[in-house]
């Protein structure tokens, strides 16, 4: 089996402080997070940016300053989103691509989100893989829903993405697949020979689907972006708390976890 | 094993007289369409309307019409449309619901269609499940990925809808679920205890979805709105066509068709 | 999908003329209803031989009489049970592969059978893929139950078969796999890849079994061996009777049915 | 999710002190090695005698002294098995439930096992049941094929058994259903309402497997009879050290450990 890819979504767009006193916001914050779990055992951190408010934003200097400041402190490799928060326009959201980081999210397709539509239409999709491909950044495809991956691999038909293909599936968002380990056994089935997942389990689901995935073979995202509670009714004290989790469950089983040069190597990243 | 249910989706909003010459459009050739689908088998007619030039449209006057010359035929069970076509607003597309049909589509969320988005916002789909509920109007849940199934439990819940339940699962939309076996039988491991379920696989899927259902003790939906082909490169010169097909199907594998008062009584509509 | 097989297990070790009246036991009835068979488009039949008062046999002889009557009619493919009857001795059971058929049968495996148990030992699976491969006859995988195909699969890896493989699912029969399509969903996925795979439902499972066969790109077993009954409470009338009807759905379901010599081909048998 | 009961196999019928110097072999060793169990959380023991160089019996009277020392130690709840060992007679095997202990093992099967079959007749099924039902001795299904569930079911419905019923889910032995995720997931999904489920992993299969159970609400066995690896390559020192670990795996999954009598309160045995 692989070794593991810990990728932790240090901040998302929807958490606040009122959710948790413990997420981390500016750019410093994140860095310091990032730092803290990639010494825990991380190979990718999931960035979103904010204003210094806590508002979500997309500005391109603000991923800039997250992404020199990670950089400056571990070689964890950086994931920038391109999903953003809703409501934003697809050029807004696709900003930090243009910084070309190691990688970054394409959600592949269209579905209901809580109380609103997480908006990707086909043919922003198209446009979001061509500039990643321009940029030279590497796609993590997210994938909330069965038919997103036939979704994707339409890109790699029309050559807009390459092999390796990556797939995150998000799973447990109300509106979307329900975070259960017969959804997530059936998901796998449908990628293609050669493709590498992982699982990003959504609030109570995030456990169970972390630790189906180190025992399928697939690889795991946890942080405050899914969920805040480290048990029911105890909030997480940081995301490093999460990623030791994992690391002790990865251990406990028998699954060696991934520097971020062997997930590079993994996802067909440049060293 | 229940009696069998066939739908025929006579003509959809999206296939044109450029796609097939057989489309029936005007309310005279839909009731006609309904009659002959009727007399060979089907208990559901599930309707759109259209303008004289071929335009969709949601206008009540047309579904009016459509209703009372169906009515004036046969004793089909009339299901509208409130999908509509892409691009109507939720008033819009709700506007038929006001003639107190026996049926109703309620489709649970949203999902990439071909090029567009098929939107259906968790705020609207609470709206539509109300305005059937007050006029009487049963739903069939249309659902295009696995997590629907858990939006259209969420109005059971809030006292939207009641039971029984009845789903239609549109398989092999582009964007949207695949119309494999193996997802059939996915989708239908997830529905709750007592619920009943058709397919509407599209276009080559139409055929071995329905034989699956069937097998499994499901519905069968067809029609020009799915599929316009009876064969590879044949198009089909009626959608009476394809419920015939259905109906030697079952009867080769030894399952009774139920007339549209049995259907009635399964689905929980008045008799 | 490639074309289907149909194959036809013509008399079995069980059934009797108190069971169904209509069950051929003698080479030149076996031979008169391979005939048939073929005629109506199956392209292996699967025999056992019988004595003359219809009592179970593996001898040479009654089989080397049915393989010649059955050639002097027709092309079909002859494959020869080795499972023969409950308490016969291994090398009993092997007798009519030194005739050097085309096929036989290897049930790979240990399972309840009746209120018998069919008795497959790892060490005589061995001898019987063996003594198969000393004298040039191709086995089919008689399969009960999942860790079945493992056990065919370590014959592969001890060099005792050649690929391609084929297998076939009995399904139904009590003490073994349940005939349900979940079930053989299931089987099919633990296969590997580039083999081919028939199924034998047993009882009432035949019909819709037959019919998922050919929904999946599977092959078709039927006959008086599995199933005796063409609808509930009425017998079939002959073999060929069963043969008509997978064609008849093959045709109606869009899948051609293969000739024996195309059978031979897929199966990597000598033309 | 219920709490876990966790049951330790600890010394079948197969392994030796060649295998490993850590097999508990005598009354005395076996009593000791329920009691280090127990304190490490486990709810059950499943037992099997030996005699004093260690070849397997099903002696009453050795079963006897076990039950006795275990019970002097601790109230864990001592399971006979009615395996025995490869070649015994049924009667032979039947023995040790005339000690009506709290459980036995009831094989619901037959089966290959490595080199030999497991017999378990229809006819000694039915009479294990039997003598098991005279004697209000609790059975726990040992099943290592998808169909033996079903045989379960009919010793339901002769009224030999009653409900609640509890399976054990023996995964892995070579000739038997392989011991994958995907395997454990759909004979899960066989199981009638209400039942509940162990899965014993054998050899590499018994951790992942284990974990599995934790995640989906199944029970779990470990021990020296299905495993005698603690990782690859480094054999365990105890059955307790296989007892910690699961627990361990519970704790950090938030699955909450049985006490014996919580466990006895689901499994239907007398407090
Ligand atoms: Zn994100
Ligand atoms: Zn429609
Ligand atoms: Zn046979
Ligand atoms: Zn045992």
């Amino acid at each position: 089996m692989q070794k593991l890819i810990i990728t932790c979504a240090l901040t998302g767009a929807e958490v606040t402080r009122e959710h948790t006193p413990y997420l981390p916001i500016t750019p410093d914050e994140i860095a310091e997070s990032a730092y803290r779990c990639w010494q825990a055992g991380a190979s990718i951190v999931h960035v979103h940016a904010r204003e210094s408010d806590g508002t979500p934003t997309q500005d391109k200097e603000i991923y800039r300053q997250i992404i020199e400041k990670v950089a400056a402190k571990c070689p964890v490799i950086v994931q920038v989103s391109t999903g953003g928060a809703v409501g934003m326009t697809p050029e807004e959201r696709l900003q930090p691509v243009t910084l070309k980081p190691e990688m970054a999210t394409l959600t592949v397709g269209t579905v209901n989100f809580g109380d609103d539509v997480f908006m990707n239409t086909p043919k922003d999709i198209e446009r979001f893989a061509q500039v990643m491909q321009e940029h030279g950044v590497r796609p993590e495809f997210e994938v909330f829903e069965v038919g997103m991956i036939t979704n994707a691999l339409r890109l790699l038909k029309k050559g807009l993405v390459s092999e390796p293909l990556h797939f995150d599936f998000v799973m447990g968002v109300p509106g979307a697949i329900p975070g259960t380990p017969e959804n997530l056994m059936h998901l796998i089935k449908q990628l293609p020979d050669g493709a590498s997942w992982s699982v990003a389990g959504v609030g109570r689901s995030q456990l169970p689907l972390s630790t189906m995935a180190i025992l399928l073979g697939g690889h795991v995202r946890v942080g405050f972006e899914d969920n805040i509670y480290y048990e029911k009714g105890v909030l997480a004290e940081s995301n490093a708390q999460f990623v030791e989790r994992v690391v002790r469950l990865a251990k406990e089983l028998g699954r060696e976890v991934a520097t971020p040069d062997e997930a590079r190597k993994m996802l067909g990243l440049p060293l």
